[in-house]
């Protein structure tokens, strides 16, 4: 049986992890990426299916096109951030499935099936894209996740004539504490859980 | 600047972790639970809106009542846990952010807005179910989450008349490792992810 990680673990990863607004001048390496990538693929997904996609936007170029789909409120943020990320899901995830689940033939479930790829990419890329925040902290990174964009207008911009769709984006960096807002409430237990 | 935390930290929470599908006869304490919920509220959501509920089914009554609901290439797995918990959303979350985001009125931007709630309920729900995966992992539990189910029945089961609808299903409980698969591949960076 395995032990609970140590308390500073569980304070980097939930307790006093925050969504950090602003950016110290830090840039993220692509050897960071890769290890980010090698730990949040290894979480659950629906028959291993993985449909969660991500475009890490670290160019003038790329983070211009960005900016072109972000709600105003967002963009002094993008901008901060030595990386946004744009997590994103494959409508056609199926089509790995012989790969990623072969001993049974799983993409037969989902082809043609449109409200069942629809629902499951879009819950499996978003837990993916959790995966990836808690991993971004597990690393030492700060995240700021947002869905105040304009997910068409960004789709035609990144995924023109492919079969990928943004769910939601999150910049990714090392924090300025000083950009930080007050911390705010959570539901109570008994407010958001039961035991039966 | 924050450090990575250690290669067992890693290990436990993502590269070594498994989804298993058998449980150890041990006991997952109210105490447990508690410290669980008290982990993955902290996870970020859309507007700090948190709307994930979580029902932890233990009894033998409300397990008897999940099962009819359960896919039957699941009842046994259901079975062997010792606690299986409903991650659902609360289609009225909107309500609460009066609390949760008290310094602007949030509520007016979903009231009356049927499908932003509904994709913010169920993006920002299952974020959190994937925190209350790893929040688990990380206080040394194992987990394993199914989507094979019948959602309308286990509404109609545990949440009539009510604004709760059910998202996914995960086990909860000590593993048992000699049930385990072998472990499934995951994409390749080059297939899932792209710099730009």
């Amino acid at each position: 049986m395995k032990e609970s990680l140590s308390k500073a673990s569980l304070q980097q990863l939930f307790t006093e992890a925050r969504t950090h607004n602003g950016f110290l001048a830090k840039e993220v390496s692509t050897e960071t990426l890769n290890s980010l990538y090698d730990l949040l693929k290894w979480g659950p997904t629906s028959a291993n299916g993985s449909p969660g996609r991500f475009v890490f936007v670290k160019s003038a170029a790329a983070k211009e096109k960005l900016l072109g789909a972000v709600a105003p409120g967002n963009i002094d943020k993008v901008k901060s951030a030595p990386v946004t990320v744009i997590i994103a899901e494959d409508r056609e995830f199926y089509e790995k499935l012989p790969k990623l689940f072969p001993h049974a033939d799983a993409k037969s479930w989902f082809a043609g099936n449109a409200s069942l790829i629809e629902s499951t990419a879009f819950r499996n890329s978003s837990l993916q894209g959790a995966y990836l925040m808690i991993a971004a902290r597990a690393l030492g990174l700060d995240c700021g996740p947002m869905s105040g964009f304009d997910p068409a207008k960004l789709d035609a911009s990144f995924f023109p004539g492919t079969s990928w769709r943004s769910n939601f984006i999150c910049n990714l960096g090392y924090g300025d504490e000083t950009k930080l807002y007050p911390r705010l409430p959570r539901l109570e237990f008994s407010e958001a859980c039961q035991i039966l």
